[in-house]
């Protein structure tokens, strides 16, 4: 069994312990020999050549993805040429486009803020007339992490964005948290469901998961299960889903956005589950049949270690960290320390999630300052 | 940081999990490309030869091993080089030479079976005589799994054995079972110690782990870790020394053999532990602070997968055991399956032991059948 990954970030990187384990062989298409995955990098090259893509898919089982900046049109060659691509062009569209997305859901009758598709200032500014004079304005592609978002409160406020298509307009929720769900579906249909975690996002980027999703009414559990179980099946998803919520004040459950693929919002799973996504990931794309996504231990913690030490010396903050939270599971992505980058997390277990929690943040401050 | 492992065979493969998880880079100098830990083999050549050992550590932090048949010349030119040997040479001649080791146990006063070189049949039969008649003889060096062992009940049973040199003779130990401490240690002195287990061997293989030990009174459990900890540091091992003992009907614990490297009675941390023998062998010899031994769960059974089905189609029983066991961890090594051979094995945890080795010996015999 043999495995392509496109793409070499942290994502692809966390695969191949999946991989190793279980006895797959990895191959990883990078951006560089040096990316995060370089490991298991057999091939450099560009995602978006459709020739570069189908020559390194000729020597893998199954295609699969980092990321989901592969075009619609590389994945469909990949198809034509009879390669096994999961998740397929099909459902990746929803992860790709964000108006398709709000479309689909729509349809699908998936509670979501209410939204519109805007072409120009006239039309942001007609949403902002329904929308109570505030809106999160949204590039429908391309965003990752707080890039290509933008709250605004007057219709010019999106003018330098128009000029590639039209922008997806959405309510300003007033939400309580933001909630994730993830999911894996394989092929024949087979779906396991990990429990709902709280993600706690900071800059327009995740900082901090609690799993489970501490003090969640079981009708707002239900909901959540509901809608991922729902669009795993409806979007035809092979792999991973993650998707992101807004839970209102008055326990309404919205969906956010989506992910095709692991998340940063299920890396607690690595340790905190008995199946991590990137197990089930793996198995779920080569049709395998899914592993027990339950919980571990009775809390998980996961804080994102963002940046990195001001002098970029991470390797000299580890031993510290170590020292002081022997039972730290930490996960070092193996990228170079810039403002803002993700390159790593830390995740912590237990019977107490306050004690989790602690121990999580102080190995991330630790390998931080 | 770059570790640099010389074999490429099952323990390797399982060092590349806890490396990519700690950001570590780790290069193997495997037997072949093909070997079970290829995803991290970047030389491949003879580790019985000093110059392709020498020009692979060169691009290394540190050196460890996957087994112990690196010979001493080998070892000591590395450290001749500057280079960080870990475990040292000195430290590893005890897990190479049988003879060496049951002389540096009796120094060191660490219970052990009666025990006498024997440099021919004579001695063989006076050894014998003061033994009640039948003996365990070992070769000192190259044996594992059950090679290079025999049971002989007469002077002359070992007769085509003594070519190479004296024989390691030893009492033949009526045991109740046999038991394995794990433990490991950095350079600067600080030891970690998991869970005591019970292994079960078949024909000199191991074959199934119980963690921790059944029914193991206090002191067995203090005494197995005060020999451990004993050898550790009297031995001067860096990273994992796998200490098996036999526990007698009378509660007396004796060493049997040590191996200095992650061991088959360290697999179940993997899942059972929250630090595995793989990721606290990584600290150890980088020498980082050693993460927390503790089980994880009430128990852990892990079943080895010896031979693998007879048709060779490993990958074809998959599925099934995953459909059955979606609880089971499965390991899996990429390795061709040959009757006897170990090519994977199987780890289920619990609140229950029973369930837990039902569950791993499902998985299993699916995998095998």
């Amino acid at each position: 069994m043999r495995v392509g990954v496109i793409g070499g970030g942290q994502l692809a990187r966390m695969m191949v312990p999946a991989a190793v384990e279980l006895g797959i062989d990895i191959a990883v298409l990078g951006e560089s020999a040096e990316s995060s995955a370089r490991i298991a990098v057999t091939a450099v090259g560009d995602h978006t050549d459709a020739a570069t893509v189908l020559a390194f898919a000729r020597g893998v089982d199954v295609v699969t993805f980092d990321h989901e900046h592969v075009p619609q049109q590389v994945l469909r060659a990949l198809v034509d040429a009879g390669v096994a691509v999961r998740p397929g062009p099909e459902a990746l569209l929803h992860a790709q486009d964000k108006l398709v997305l709000r479309e689909r859901l729509a349809a699908l009758g998936v509670p979501q803020p209410a939204w519109a598709g805007v072409e120009d200032a006239a039309g942001l500014g007609a949403f902002l007339g329904s929308a109570g004079g505030a809106a999160v304005v949204k590039t429908p592609r391309g965003g990752y992490d707080g890039h290509g978002v933008r709250v605004v409160r007057e219709a010019h406020a999106a003018d330098d964005w128009f000029a590639d298509g039209p922008l997806l307009a959405e309510e300003l929720v007033p939400f309580r948290r933001e909630l994730a769900q993830l999911v894996a579906r394989r092929p024949s249909g087979d779906v396991a469901v990990w429990p709902l975690v709280e993600t706690v996002q900071g800059d327009g980027v995740c900082r901090e998961v609690f799993a489970p999703a501490p003090r969640t009414s079981a009708r707002v559990e239900r909901v959540a299960r509901e809608i991922a179980h729902t669009l795993a099946g409806a979007l035809d998803v092979t792999g991973v889903l993650a998707v992101e919520l807004f839970e209102t004040e008055d326990e309404r459950v919205l969906v956010n956005e989506l992910a095709m693929r692991p998340h940063n919002s299920g890396h607690w799973t690595i340790d905190g589950a008995v199946t991590s996504q990137f197990e089930q990931h793996l198995r779920a794309v080569l049709d395998l049949p899914l592993g027990d996504p339950s919980a571990r231990a009775p809390w998980s913690a996961m804080v994102n270690l963002l940046g990195g030490p001001a002098d970029g010396d991470l390797d000299a903050r580890v031993p510290r960290a170590m020292a002081d939270q022997p039972a730290a599971k930490l996960h070092l992505y193996g990228k170079a320390p810039r403002p803002g980058r993700k390159i790593g997390h830390v995740t912590a277990t237990g019977d107490d999630l306050d004690d989790a929690v602690y121990a999580a943040r102080a190995a991330v401050t630790l390998l931080q300052d």
